[in-house]
């Protein structure tokens, strides 16, 4: 498979899906999150139920509610709406589950849920977040912006997995890591420095497979090929990362969003670690954001 | 004063300086430092004292030597050479230290030096960059991407005050101070959020003077009042901020480096705290980004 390099192309894949993947909805009572599982359906790779106040919805859905591929299920309140989305999931009736105007912590506390939950495996929950960067040569994915402030060992390495794995989906062969801090020096006084160290040695025991990881670096040297070389930095990665793997929330946070705000790029965002991909996009997320996360999970899916 | 919105507004300022200020350089034995002295000589706000070895730097400086503002004095190596241009500032012969082909961390024992150095009120030393992006429609003062890893309370309490003063020098009334962090979500379980709680509380008993404050508040919220706005956020920075300051190193460097690599920007940065502005910019700084340092050492000296 040829890497996907941008969401255009990320597009024309799933355009020539054979299979509709099924998304959940949980209450769908959110114009822009409507506008882009209609998207969806109509690049031919979704079919799509939609939980919540039926009427409501097909108000908001127009014309669109009369398409073969759109589902409803009835349900009075949002609490319901998200566990009956769960629901549909865990039945296997849907493949993929997406939030609609339900508060985060809702639909998190239905996928948690010990009986009826989609936490079987009991994985790490995290975030990762996909750029299409206008001044990038491919996609970049990185984590976590969002769901865990401080991540432990354990939590680093999961979504190193996670990172990979997507790279993986995409296309990407030997998928590329970088471990970020504020500079190359491995500063001992640093409190996630043992955790870095501790996640090289396992790379060089061939714990993370085919995959390229250095760290710690900064954001330069990973992905930034001029201003990295500068340091000259003997790193594998050199301004050629796939995968960032940020200290904590607040760094990744920032990259986050202060990519959006002064560079040019198109986001998607994946909950990993449930038994399905989730799309649990912001109400800051614009339609098109939605609807590349629908695109990135059902690559994941 | 009417504010300065850019770096190109800063230049035509200084331009207009009746003095020249006396640029004291450390091991000035560097190509891109030599230029950006050079400019600021042209310009006509500085003169500079050269330290280091005379011929090597006078080869560098090609028949920029003959300049009648350049001076030498010839100390043999790095370390004298930093000593040098402390004593010089130290004596009153200089205004401003900038550090040339020296190490950061000679340059900052020669500036700690109990005796010989110019720490002599004991303030917090940190570092407060600059940035005029494409995107943005003012000057963006940001500490500390570089100096303090972790910072505590007072030194928090002193790269606000710091920020203010440099916006302040650049002519904004009342600026506009933003504590970073990923949500605007006070939670109490993330560790400097009480930090964050007892500076809000300090602001509004006045202790920051002609200045507004708000924290925590995002990216967003700080700099984009588009992506902000949606949020719903009474805050009275939105998309307005002047001064950012970072929870920590970690995400201040993610900023200053994300900003270079996917934004349009330039920058600038100094050393706080010391009894004078000190130019301390790095390697992989350009001749300008040295320039505007320059630049911005001579508005706060």
């Amino acid at each position: 498979m040829k890497p996907i390099k941008n969401f255009e192309e990320l597009k024309e894949h799933l355009a020539k899906s054979e299979n509709r993947l099924r998304l959940a909805v949980a209450n769908a009572l959110d114009e822009h999150t409507l506008e882009a599982v209609v998207q969806g359906i109509n690049t031919g790779f979704i079919s799509a139920t939609l939980t919540g106040n039926r009427e409501a919805i097909k108000k908001l859905l127009g014309e669109n509610a009369q398409n073969p591929h759109i589902h409803f299920v009835e349900v009075g309140e949002p609490k319901m709406a998200a566990e009956e989305a769960v629901r549909l999931v865990k039945s296997g009736e849907c493949d993929i589950l997406m939030k609609g105007l339900v508060n985060t912590d809702v639909i998190l506390r239905a996928i948690l849920d010990k009986e009826k939950g989609l936490h079987s495996n009991g994985n790490v929950i995290t975030y990762v977040s996909c750029f299409d960067i206008e001044k990038y040569h491919k996609m970049l994915f990185f984590s976590d912006p969002a769901v865990i402030p401080d991540p432990n060992k354990e939590q680093r390495i999961a979504m190193i997995k996670y990172g990979i794995e997507t790279a993986k989906k995409f296309g990407v062969e030997k998928p590329k890591v970088a471990l970020i801090h504020a500079t190359e020096v491995p500063n001992p006084k640093i409190y996630y420095m043992q955790d870095y160290q501790y996640i090289m040695e396992l790379y060089r025991s061939g714990e993370f497979g085919d995959a390229v990881l250095d760290g710690p670096v900064d954001i330069f040297v990973a992905v930034d090929k001029e201003r990295g070389a500068i340091k000259k930095i003997p790193s594998p990665i050199l301004g050629d990362a796939d995968v960032l793997i940020f200290p904590d929330f607040d760094s990744a946070n920032v990259f986050y969003k202060t990519v959006q705000t002064f560079g040019q790029a198109e986001l998607a965002g994946l909950l990993y670690g449930a038994d399905v991909p989730v799309v649990l996009t912001s109400r800051s997320d614009s339609t098109l954001a939605k609807f590349y996360s629908i695109c990135m999970a059902a690559v994941l899916a």
